[in-house]
Formats: structure tokens, sequence, C-alpha cells
């Protein structure tokens, strides 16, 4: 089994009031090398800071580290488009940035992106992937790519409030800008992530497709990114056996029916519950009143370490010391 | 503990008959790459081909990706030169390939390299570090190095046969261009690293030095590349416990006497036997009979193998398992 960690950036998450990954929108720019380097390392290398939102949730990869803390997986972080370096060992399967989603052709390198994560997948020499995310702004960009495949699902949102109007207007103004009507992208996925998406997606998609083609069992780890995801891997023509491992944060938001997104695709759907709830401790609150949810394959490691026989209260314990650790002494 | 696996190359290895790191100078260029992937996946993932001396010793990283089968220990590979890319996840502390050491300045980047390696160790979480290399023509550099250090130890080889007398005239001529007379750059590993050594000596110095300041235990695992590296670092006034790991085919090498080299240093030397010798397989008899020798961290990952109480036996089956379907089937 190994993790595949895909990293990157959209300028999408500069737009006001879409993602709750960072305190300000220039820690945002550190999120995804700061979770890589968690997950990594379980501490901060050459990262500021420790993501956390607005609010105070603190990033998922807290999380995921906790689980390999307690499982030791095999990691592989891929650099789709980071802005700011990290310090985590990564394979470059994407070397710019993705752009604004509003903007005509905001994600150029998709095509490349989504080969090279192939090709490397297809070599991989495990019988089982998980694959995970951190990308801020991500689930507008899923947003995008699933009305331009033409699906009709929502998504979640790190937020406590969902702000689904104003992705829905950034969609709109995207597709406009790109061309497309929606649907338009139906069986090409590398279009959609191209024009509507971000070059994290376009690297997912691509390492998803190659895992399949050379006979690995995916889990797609997250949230309704990796729904997005999903549905790009069906567009591109794979109708093999898939799963999403997500949260209970993520089945709990009303603004989708994961569930039914899941049967629509015929992807399999495994929901791990980490028991926060009867936890007091100030982080586990946070992501327990639905802030974060999902993200840097959260609800895929706790589903790996349900399968590895850890009983989630050391999870939780190790969630609780790790973030002690990382956010009482700001990671240094 | 974590594992520091640094590699690069230097246009020094392109000189007639110095190196046996690739079956052709063609294949030299890829070997740190294809070093890289074999102890990241075991097996090659873009890589040509595994990497095997002109007369059909295989890579001694088959021996390090045995241990960590059977250990599982946690791999970082720095990026400290390479010339083609690896599949392999890399932190890259050196952007370019060291040049010919008889030119004048044949590593501009050693400073940034050393800086950006310290850096990087000097944050990481583990108390106890192990740093291999894998650099074609490293062993002429490393005497390089040597010389201009002042330190009278002679070097390696990875063919049976090492042309010594070939490394000291290129040394030689590279200490003319370079303006030095032996010993001059003494007290100043950095001048010695950019006018007579590699980018991956320079990584590997930095790399210690940071672990060392941060009060981490190191283990420097090779032959006399990392002789040169416990050079570099006593020169550059740090005079903390440090032990070089390495194999009884370094240590039965009548070039060098390693345990002399070491003692003079201050190093602590461990020789860990794979007990080769009581095998039969066609790789194990190459290094048997002197060939390869060290590389990949061979020693210290046997020594990491023997303080897990993994028995030999389990070490040397592995070895044949994965020769026989890297090199029976050319890794793909």
């Amino acid at each position: 089994m190994r993790f595949v960690l895909a990293i990157g950036t959209t300028e999408t998450a500069s737009i006001d009031g879409i993602s709750a990954a960072g305190a300000s929108p220039d820690a945002v720019a550190h999120t995804p090398a700061a979770d890589a380097e968690i997950t990594a390392y379980g501490r901060l290398i050459h990262a500021p800071t420790v993501p956390v939102s607005p609010t105070g949730c603190p990033t998922p990869a807290i999380v995921t580290r906790a689980v390999r803390d307690c499982t030791a997986f095999d990691l592989l972080t891929m650099d789709a488009g980071l802005e700011s370096p990290t310090a985590a060992p990564t394979v470059t399967v994407a070397g710019t940035p993705g752009r604004d989603i509003r903007e005509p052709e905001p994600v150029p390198a998709a095509p490349a992106a989504f080969g090279a994560a192939r090709d490397l997948a297809g070599e991989l020499p495990d019988a089982e992937v998980y694959i995970g995310e951190s990308i801020p702004g991500g689930t507008t960009t899923a947003l995008g790519v699933l009305t331009a495949l033409g699906e009709p699902f929502e998504v979640s949102s790190s937020l406590p409030e969902n702000p689904i109007d104003r992705k829905r207007d950034i969609v709109a103004t995207g597709l406009d800008a790109s061309g497309l009507d929606p649907g338009d992208a139906a069986g090409d996925p590398i279009r959609a992530a191209r024009l509507m998406g971000d070059p994290v997606l376009a690297a997912i998609a691509g390492c998803t497709v190659g895992a399949i083609d050379s006979g690995a069992a995916v889990t797609l780890a997250g949230g309704t990114q990796m729904l997005a995801v999903a549905a790009l891997v069906r567009h591109a023509g794979r109708s093999s056996r898939l799963t999403l491992a997500t949260t209970p944060f993520v089945a709990a938001d009303p603004t989708i029916d994961i569930e039914a997104a899941t049967a629509a695709l015929e992807v399999d759907l495994a929901i791990t519950d980490p028991g926060f709830p009867q936890a007091d401790h100030p982080a586990l609150q946070r992501y327990r009143a639905g802030e974060a949810k999902e993200g840097v394959g959260m609800g895929g490691a706790l589903h790996l370490a349900e399968r590895a026989g850890i009983p989630m209260a050391r999870v939780r314990d190790r969630t609780t010391t790790l973030y002690d650790r990382l956010v009482g002494s700001n990671g240094s």
C-alpha cells in the first residue's frame, strides 16, 4: 500500500471568501507545502506556519500524520503546482500553479500533469494506492470540473458556512470565459481539468487512471474534490471498482448527498468515524463543529487505521499530541 | 531514525576508466536516478536500466533496498545535482551537476548545497540520521577533497583494480587548475568541495553539520567518499561523535586502511559483514570479488539491519530475490 498526496495551488483560492485553508490569504499559499511537511515529518521544516482556518480549525494533515505515526504507511508526495517550495520530498508532475478558473484556460499544464502522474502511478509496485490532496480553493475548482463534465453534484466546504452560491457564480463566470456550457467537457476529463479545474485534479485523475490500468486497487481519500476525481476517471472511460474514503463531517454536510453522488458514479463509499464527538480537546471540537471536514486524505487515513486495527482512541490521542506540539509551539 | 540518500552527478565520472557505476558512460548518467528509484520503490520507474558495472556487479542499491524491505526505515532522498530526473521523491538541495574537477571551479553551487542541506537536516525530527550517497566518479572527487584539505588518505574504487594513479593525476591537474596546493583548503570545507569536490559531498557535509548541530547522532553510511565527508565535517570545526558504517569489502581494500583513517579523524568505525562469502548467487559473488564494495549506503543499511536484529540470511535472501526480479527482467 502506498499513500499518494498530491499538493498544489490555484489562484482561484485568492478569490475572497471561498477557502478556509489558511488564516490569511498570504498563509493560504503555504498551506500545501506545510501539509506535506507535517505528513512527511510530523513537523514543519521550512513552511512558516501550521495551517489553521480563520476560525481556528487546524489542518487535517495533523490527523493524517497521526495515523501515519500509528501505521507507518509509505508516502509519495506529488508536486502538482506548488507556489512555494516544500521541504517534503516530492516528485514533480506539474511545474506551475493553476490560474483563476475565471480565466479562459486556467490549467494549460493539465494534459502534462495527467500524463506524468498516470505514467508514474502505472509503474508503482503497489497492489493498493490511496490518494489524497492539499490545494486551497480546491472545492471551487472541483465544482468547476463537475459542472464542465455535466455532473450535477454540489461540493462541500472547509468553512462552517459553505459559500456555495459564490462558488456557483465563479464557476458560471469561468464557463463563460472558457466558452463552455455545462456538460460540454463530458467524456473529455483533461479538457475539463484544463479549462475549469486545477493541476491537482488533473494529476490525481491521471494517477488514478494509471493505477487502475496497472491493476491496482484505488481508494480516493477525501470528500467532494475526490468525488470530482471519480467523475474525471469515469469520463476517462474507466469503469473499474473505485472507493471513496471520507469522514462523517463530509457525510453530514447538507450541501452534498455524498452517498447518492458516489452511488451515481458507481463508487464504493467508506465513512470512518474518528469519534471526535467524545473528545473535549479544542482541535477536535473544531472538526466536530464541521470545519475543515476533509483534506490531506484524512478520511482515507482514518480508513487505513481502521483496517489496520488501530483503536480510534489511539488516533485521537496522537492527533491531540501532535496538535499541541505543532500549534502550541507554532511548529518550531 | 531517518536514512538520507544524497544523489547527484559530476562530469568527473566521464573521464575514461575511473568509475564502475554503470555498464557504459551513457548508463552512468542515469545511475543515481536508478539507485534512488530502487531504494524508494524496490524497482525502476523511469530510469532505463539497473546499474551494473562493466563486469556485471549489480548496484549496492539492491542490498540497501533489501534491508529497507526488512526494516521499513524512513527514507529522505536529496537531489544534489542530478543530470537526469528520478521518479523517486526528492528534496532538491543542488540544482546543477558538478563539473569536471580538472576545471578551476567545478562546483559553484557548493556553498548553496551545503547550506540547504544543513538547514533541512537541522529541522529534521530524528534523533538519529544515517547518510548515504550515489554519485558516479565520487571516489575521485573524494580524493580531490581529501587532498585539498591536506588529509593523507587514499580512496577506494568500485572497480576490481583501483585506478588510483589515474585518480591522483586527475586530482593533481584539478589542484593546478584551481590554484591550490595540497592542504590549501584546510579549515575551509566549502572551498574544498567547491574547487575539488562534487555537489553530493557538499550536500552531505552540510547535512551532517546540520544534524550534529541539532543534537542528532549521525552515521555516515559508506566507504571512502564518506571518509571525505568526515574530513569535511572535522574541518568545519565539528568534533562531535561520528560513526562510519561500511562493508568488509572496503575494509579489505588494500588501497586504504579505513581503520587507521577513521581513527585519525576520531570517527567510530562499524563494519557489518553480510556473509556473502557463504552465498553462491552470481550477484553476491560479484560483491565477494571486491566489486562495487560500497555505495547507496550499503554498509549503513547492513548496520541498521544488524541493530534491528534482522538475520543476515534474511537480508541475503531478499537481496537475491530483488536481484533476480530487477536484473533478470531488467527492472520492468
